[in-house]
C-alpha cells in the first residue's frame, strides 16, 4: 500500500503546481497580446511589504522541493533564485515537478514519525515529525503561496478562475 | 492507530480557523481603533468579481464542515450564510471549531476510499474516492479560501504576517 505520507504530498504538490504553470502562462499570453510589460505582472504585491509574484512562485516550488525531499529522507537541494521572467518561472515549476517524479512512493514509508527539523541551529529551531511537517506547516505553507500567486494575477485583472487554481483533480 | 484520513483533516481544518478568528480579530480591532467602518474591510475584494472577505470566510467554514462531515459519513449540516458582522464571523468559526470537535477520530476510519459525489445530480457531478477528495479537492479549496481571506485583509493594511496565517503548529 502507497504510504499516506506520499498520498498527501507528492501529487497534491504536483497537481497544484501544474495548475500555476498553467495560471502564470495564461498571464504572459495575456501581457504579450496587451503589450503589458511583464514585470507589471511578475513584480506585483498585494501589499508593499509583501512579497510580489515572482517571489512567491519561488517559494511555493522551494516548499515543494523541501517536503518532498525532507519526507523522503533525501538532501534539500539548493537551487538560487535566479528567475526574472516567465520562462523563468516555468523552467523552474517544470524542475521541481522532475524532483518530485524522482521520488518513489516507498521513500515516504513512516515518514510520519520522521523527525523534522525547521530552521536548524537558529533561534527558531523547531523540531517536528513528519506528520506535523507535511499537514501543519509545510502544506499551509505551499498553499499560502500558490493562492497568493493567484490573488496577485486575478487582482491585476488576469482571467483565471477557480478552476484554473484547482487543476486537474 | 489514529485513520490518518482524520490527522489530515480535522487537525488540520482547526489549526487554520483558529488562525483566521485572530487575525480577523486583529481587523476589527483595528477597525474599531482607528474608526474605520467594519464593512470597508468585512466588503472588500481583491477584485471585482471575487468574493469580498464575509464570503470568503463563509466558504472556508463550508469547506471545513463538509470534509468533516462527509468522511466521516454524516449528514453536512445546512447552514445559512446569514453572517454580516466580524461577530457573526467569529460565531460562525466558532460553530465550525465545535462541529469538527463533535467527530470522533475512528469516524474516519477507512473513509479513504469512501466515495463522495461532489454536485449531485448536476451536470458537473464527479465522484472521487475520499481520499482524493480530501487531498485533491477539499484542502485545497479550504486554503484557498483562508488564504484569500488573509490577503484581502493584509492589501487593506492590516499589519498580520505569515505567523497569524499559520497558527499554533
Amino acid at each position: 500500500m502507497t504510504s499516506p505520507m506520499y498520498t498527501a504530498s507528492v501529487p497534491v504538490l504536483k497537481q497544484m503546481l501544474s495548475a500555476l504553470s498553467d495560471v502564470l502562462k495564461k498571464a504572459e499570453d495575456h501581457a504579450a497580446a496587451k503589450n503589458i510589460d511583464a514585470q507589471a505582472y511578475l513584480g506585483a504585491r498585494l501589499y508593499p511589504d509583501m512579497f510580489p509574484l515572482t517571489r512567491q512562485v519561488q517559494i511555493a516550488a522551494d516548499f515543494a522541493k523541501g517536503i518532498a525531499s525532507r519526507l523522503a529522507g533525501a538532501e534539500v537541494p539548493s537551487w538560487e533564485n535566479t528567475e526574472t521572467t516567465f520562462a523563468d518561472l516555468q523552467a523552474l515549476i517544470a524542475k521541481t515537478l522532475a524532483h518530485l517524479d524522482s521520488f518513489k512512493p516507498a521513500q515516504f514509508d513512516q515518514s510520519e514519525a520522521r523527525e523534522i527539523v525547521l530552521r536548524p541551529g537558529t533561534p527558531k529551531e523547531k523540531k517536528l515529525s513528519g506528520s506535523a511537517y507535511l499537514l501543519h506547516y509545510g502544506l499551509p505553507q505551499f498553499f499560502f503561496h500558490v493562492t497568493t500567486s493567484y490573488a496577485i494575477l486575478r487582482h491585476n485583472g488576469i482571467e483565471v478562475g477557480k478552476r484554473d487554481y484547482m487543476g486537474a483533480y
